[in-house]
């Protein structure tokens, strides 16, 4: 099945999500659901509601419940979101303006607060501790990835192992566990967790990947922000760690990297972009992506057939082949 | 009671609370815990706490179950302390440098996002539904407080129940469940924990007023940051509300204010605070801060006559009676 028919099959479920999670975030207080809102219209592609609804068909699927996880995961996204575009300095997100540049930095920081309060609330209708607790150490550890993203700004030094274990964090943990806690939530054995918890974390690193590879390698319409802006704040992703370790482009690439550094993000990418593009760097990448893919489609080996299994390795499948 | 003597019969409780506080910020990663850590050795008062235990009384006292309350209470207020202090641009606070200033504003927010996330892994420690409604639902309105505070910076046509709302958010509402959750966690009748959430909210009232106070009476020793440092940031706090509605230092006050919005925060503070601290505003703020006072010991009589009600409003009169 193609994505587009998936979600076309999945439209009344994930609109009721999208009414639960602009509900979620208005009438506290004008401002903050305006910039809220604002957040939620720019969209997103809502992969963790979709998981956590397909993973719910392992279990006893009731969309009230689900709605439950669903919303809060989407909700602690969003808040990441506009938290590390303080951090970045992004001026636009997805081609829309950012929090921080329509409104400011501390505007943007409290809201990242509020989203992330509304989140626990929806979350805390449900009566299942289990669920808080694998909630709550996803938050803890999101925020240990942010803090070594800090902390790896224009590190060249670092190890892939690193970095892998930055995205793991950062993003391939949410993911994992908005697959888990579908099925926690609907009442699936905890082998079915586990299992999709493991589908979850491969497809997350795989993703992670992947958009690191666009931001290098796709136009700025595609990205909704200029290309090589993670070079440009200091991220530095998987395909420049492996570009690095190319001894003929070594020294050219950290002299690039350097020049942009001093130039405190105003300098021209283009060069930087070129070297990258030309090196083994970007298939390395790929391949190590398409292995997660596998790694995370034979995760779903042990689950029963239902439609549900099918529909998972096709976004899977999906994942790994975006277009650059 | 003498407040120390209190926290003297107090201290093994609170030192095994003291030592969860350090414990439960250590570990995941050597610059948060350091940032964590810093934040905890900068002390407080641990009100809090103290009001979680005193509480907890009131029903079935242990220990092990009001430390679940107790510490992610603290976490939750040191989380918002640093966001805090983003905002405000603060240097100091208790006479240490802030997180911000130590390290950076980046490094702040996520520091503060993570010992959020590790209050809510403490209290998902505790399998009681009831205490992560009343938690998340108090989180999203002290971020509104904080928004609020944010729009409301300089705003002198404010009126005095816009700073009440404002402070209810920021303030109140904490120590108003702090006394709540603690009676909660402990089992106690309903009639109880609302009566003790009525005190907790009056006596959080008067405490911010007369914090509020204390900025524009104190020293920079007491306060362990200049005096005058709530306008220099733009906020506009109940003394300073009150005296503006003096018509003979009306104008004077407004225009020294504006001066300090102009000169962002550089300018010197003796002009406006000797305004401030000569009108009626500073007698008329002190006297809605007992009228808080004593609501908060009222709230007290329909409690039973236990030990822990004498101490609840001890604290309450000795919060009445700072010096400034």
């Amino acid at each position: 099945m193609k994505l587009l028919d998936l979600y076309a099959k999945m439209k009344g479920d994930l609109d009721a999500i999208e009414r639960e999670l602009a509900h979620s975030v208005t009438s506290d207080h004008a401002l903050l659901s305006e910039t809220s809102t604002h957040l939620l219209k720019a969209g997103g592609k809502r992969i963790r509601p979709v998981f956590v609804l397909l993973a719910g068909k392992f279990g006893d699927y009731r969309l009230d419940v689900l709605e439950r996880i669903a919303v809060p995961l989407e909700l602690i996204h969003m808040s990441s979101l506009v938290h590390d575009d303080v951090i970045d300095n992004a001026q636009t997100r997805r081609g829309q303006l950012t929090v921080k540049s329509k409104w400011d930095n501390r505007i943007a920081m409290f809201t990242g607060d509020y989203i992330f309060g509304k989140a626990l609330t929806v979350v805390a209708e449900l009566n299942n501790p289990h669920i808080h607790q694998i909630l709550s150490k996803a938050m803890v550890q999101m925020c240990v990835g942010e803090i070594e993203q800090i902390r790896d700004f224009f590190n060249t030094e670092q190890s892939v192992r690193n970095y892998l274990r930055r995205i793991r964090r950062k993003t391939a943990l949410l993911i994992a566990i908005s697959c888990q806690l579908g099925a926690v939530a609907a009442g699936a054995e905890r082998g079915i967790a586990n299992a999709l918890y493991r589908f979850g974390y491969n497809v997350g690193m795989a993703y992670q990947i992947g958009d690191d590879l666009l931001d290098l390698l796709g136009t700025e319409k595609q990205i909704g922000k200029p290309p090589g802006s993670d070079i440009r704040q200091g991220n530095i992703t998987l395909p420049v760690l492996m570009a690095l370790q190319e001894p003929e482009i070594r020294d050219a690439l950290l002299a690039e990297i350097i020049k942009i550094r001093e130039s405190d993000g105003a300098g021209d990418m283009k060069a930087v972009l070129n070297i990258i593009r030309k090196s083994k760097g970007i298939n390395s990448s790929q391949d190590l992506a398409n292995r997660f893919i596998a790694k995370a489609i034979a995760a779903l080996d042990q689950l029963p057939g239902i439609p549900a299994k099918k529909n998972l390795s096709d976004i899977a499948r999906f994942v790994a082949k975006r277009n650059y």
